[in-house]
């Protein structure tokens, strides 16, 4: 990552962890800030991001390098990607990891700069996140607001945006103001063509995504998976009491998304918003589930659908979910699992008041705000 | 499309649409130079460019009108996507089509321009392409040359490079020099996210895929289709043979694609080049196949796998073949046809000896300049 501070960095970092880690990369975050924090006792003010404050640098480069060790110890024990989470806001610093990175290690190196220069994105993001950190711990939000613009003019100060011309032989890509804009620069790999595909469709606009299982079916009664049954008579009482319960919410350019089977499109029917059906949300197919839950690990070739054949059909549908804003998906029990991993880190829960009492066991919601 | 002659807007346009339609997104390209063809009887030479040639500038703007009439009526009436292949090199022309599409119809617009600034490639370009244009029919190559970068010079006077401030309201991309760096600007909805990510991955590297079948099987003997059966005596003499002749052709940097069955794997085992097995590429199963031949229609949901799916599931293969070089893709039969429609269009056929006579009908071998 490169950028100044607040310029959602971590926030990058985080979702496009969960991405690659979903999609069956192997993906790991090394923040520096943990490393400044374990390695100094206490934050004090900060002063300590003063670019002439020599003892402080001396610690953070320290910082730089152990993590960078780790980074690579990590790669080398077989993690894929390393998102690598710091300003790196200077050419020095960015050169230093490429040599290291590219030249002595011989890896792949893709750079992710957000830049903003929207000064309210900014602020907001101070007032979201920074007041919570560690580092404020137990100081008031005034004092920690001003510490913190102070800490971030340290870095304006010395701030070099990458370069497509004296960087040049760099991969990497640019966000601007949070997407408005984005620039790629010499990618390479399909990870690389991935991850800014990704990046292109996240936004920050906070929403909600609701996830609900569809309403009780005769099969569920009569403990048969699978087919394309209809509601039981506890089903459509759940599909009224769900539509009460959007209806109530409020909530704003709502979308519902169901899958192609009749249980789904049922639970949805008395819902007042626009409707959209995804096949790749249908549920995995009766006898492979069957097959699956005899052995859950077992070889299930050529007819079971796996973990990473369910990523793939979903893919879409997640990159799409990425780009909306509220959505209720009603769906199936192991599909939504499988949504439910790429949201978990910034995920809140929520306990819906059930409807129907005892019955539904997935009621989630969670924000895209961490 | 944006930009000047020969940066490979007409390229660019045909690969999108082909790639937009195998998706299921209908569309299609309008070429503006088919308009100035049919209007004009005949081409004399590059004064017709010229900016001061006020009748031929006469012909020229009634052409684009022409043309986006039949953009506005092909959309109208059903079409999903359609790709405008002109130069639209002037702020002016751009706002004339913004006023139309965005302002009057209420559609969306999404510019790419081709911005290439390396004289060697547009030389180079030159003499693959134009020298065989329908203008220059019956022309020798050298007056050709002379009159094509006359007719460019025409359009370089007047080139205006789209700009995110002055024309900071519309949504457009840039690729720069065939890709070595990518421009977004507020790009919104899906579709224009999936053109991105798809322009991103495509290359002008001259390569060749090559497509064949795997070998006989027993099942193939026996008339059964599907399972995962071994190669028959025949399918390994074919197996043999391939890797014979892939020897022969010495193909640089040649890498082997195969599914996850038994019968594609045995097919490459002769082959010495590095293997890929893609999950992706097995065969529709045969249970599906069987139901599908019965009625090729008919709804086979919820076992089938429908065209549709097909697609969805061989996305990320031809989203990595464009970005490859040279490959053999060992296949299967229906998964085959379906990656052979996403070329359609720059295909050269080239009857490979045949091995095994009268066996393997699919021996496709297609370039990826046109
Ligand atoms: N591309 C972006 N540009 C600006 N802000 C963003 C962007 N993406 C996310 N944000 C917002 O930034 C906030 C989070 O900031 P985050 O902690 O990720 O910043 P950071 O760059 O890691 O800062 P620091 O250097 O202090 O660690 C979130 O509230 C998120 O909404
Ligand atoms: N992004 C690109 N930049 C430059 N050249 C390219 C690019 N993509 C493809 N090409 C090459 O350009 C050549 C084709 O040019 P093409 O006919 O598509 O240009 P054009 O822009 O349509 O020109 P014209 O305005 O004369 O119609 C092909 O040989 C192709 O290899
Ligand atoms: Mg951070
Ligand atoms: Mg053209």
């Amino acid at each position: 990552m490169v950028g100044l501070q607040l310029r959602g960095k971590t926030y990058i970092a985080k979702k496009l962890s969960r991405y690659l880690n979903w999609i069956g990369i192997n993906t790991r975050v090394f923040n520096l800030g943990e490393y400044r924090r374990q390695a100094t006792t206490a934050y004090k003010n900060h002063d300590f991001f003063r670019m002439d404050n020599m003892e402080a640098m001396a610690i953070r480069n320290r910082c730089a390098q152990d993590a960078l060790e780790d980074v690579c110890n990590w790669i080398e024990n077989g993690g894929e990607v390393a998102v690598f989470d710091a300003t790196n806001t200077t050419k020095e610093r960015r050169k230093l990891i490429y040599d290291w990175i590219v030249r002595k290690m011989g890896y792949k190196l893709f750079f992710v700069e957000s830049v903003c220069d929207d000064p309210s994105i900014v602020e907001q993001n101070i007032m979201e996140v920074k007041v919570h950190s560690p580092d404020y711990q137990g100081m008031n939000n005034d004092d920690a607001l001003t510490d913190f613009l102070q800490r971030i003019s340290h870095y304006q100060d010395q701030y070099e945006a990458m370069d497509d011309v004296k960087e040049g032989h760099y991969s990497f890509m640019k966000i601007f103001n949070t997407g408005e804009k984005i620039l790629v620069h010499k990618h390479e790999g399909h990870i690389q063509s991935r991850i800014v595909y990704y990046l292109m469709n996240i936004h920050i606009t906070p929403r909600t995504i609701y996830l609900t299982r569809h309403g009780e079916t005769d099969h569920n009664i009569s403990g048969r998976i699978g087919g394309d049954s209809d509601l039981s008579g506890r089903g459509r009482h759940y599909a009224k009491a769900l539509a009460h319960y959007i209806k109530e919410q409020d909530i704003p350019n709502l979308r519902v998304w169901t899958s192609w089977l009749k249980r789904t499109i049922q639970t949805a029917s008395g819902i007042d918003a626009p409707q959209e059906r995804w096949k790749a949300l249908n549920e995995i197919d009766a006898v492979k589930f069957a097959a699956r839950d005899q052995s859950k690990f077992s070889y299930r070739y050529p007819r079971g659908e796996s973990y990473e054949d369910l990523v793939a059909r979903l893919e879409p549908v997640i990159m799409e979910l990425e780009r909306q804003e509220n959505v209720l998906v009603i769906g199936h029990q192991a599909v939504l699992r499988c949504l439910w991993h790429t949201f978990l880190d910034n995920l809140q829960i929520l306990i819906v008041p059930a409807p129907v009492p005892g019955y539904l066991d997935e009621k989630f919601r969670f924000a895209n705000s961490q």
